[in-house]
């Protein structure tokens, strides 16, 4: 198990994605799933990390080249459908950060 | 039950901080909660959201106003305890990224 994405060197640019799930399930894991799956054949997608507490809240935070890596994205066909489906039902709220990430470091996994 | 932060508008800092915990507890929870309040003191401070997974693997992002205020809460004395007992206790491994928000959206909650 490894939930750590593994980046490049700084800069890049972070999309930090805060949100609240809804009570209903209705087919949320399946998109989840997919997304990340589409994220990762997209142009300048370098990683990203997710974590969802047991109350429903999670963070995930998608990194990516540049901004202009980050439109694209947000104007994907399949991506912008699960916007739409985010919108209205599954995520009671969410918050979403752009920011460029400009230094890093670390403990690293002991082997 | 509210886990978001209430931040001001962009620009300001984000430090991301990604864990995967060790399997003991060892007094963990009573250090996270400190350091929340700790942080919550400090020069600078906007805001503070987390969550952890059931696998122990969790994401924290804290905003402040500059570069210079989360230099200063590093370098905090209290602080720099609980980074030490986390590198050496807490955390089996964990990645620090220092960002500049540029831009934010979001859904906000009903009413």
């Amino acid at each position: 198990m490894n939930s750590f994405a593994t980046l490049p060197k700084p800069p890049y640019c972070a999309v930090i994605f805060s949100s609240q799930r809804t009570p209903s399930d209705d087919r949320y894991g399946d998109m989840a799933e997919r997304m990340v799956e589409l994220a990762q054949d997209q142009e300048g997608y370098l990683g990203i990390e997710s974590a969802r507490d047991a109350n429903g809240f999670g963070i995930t935070v998608s990194y990516w080249r540049d901004e202009a890596c980050i439109a694209q994205w947000k104007a994907n066909a399949e991506h912008k459908v699960a916007q739409e489906n985010g919108h209205s039902r599954w995520y009671e709220r969410f918050e979403i950060r752009i920011a460029k990430v400009e230094r890093a470091y670390g403990k690293p996994q002991s082997v």
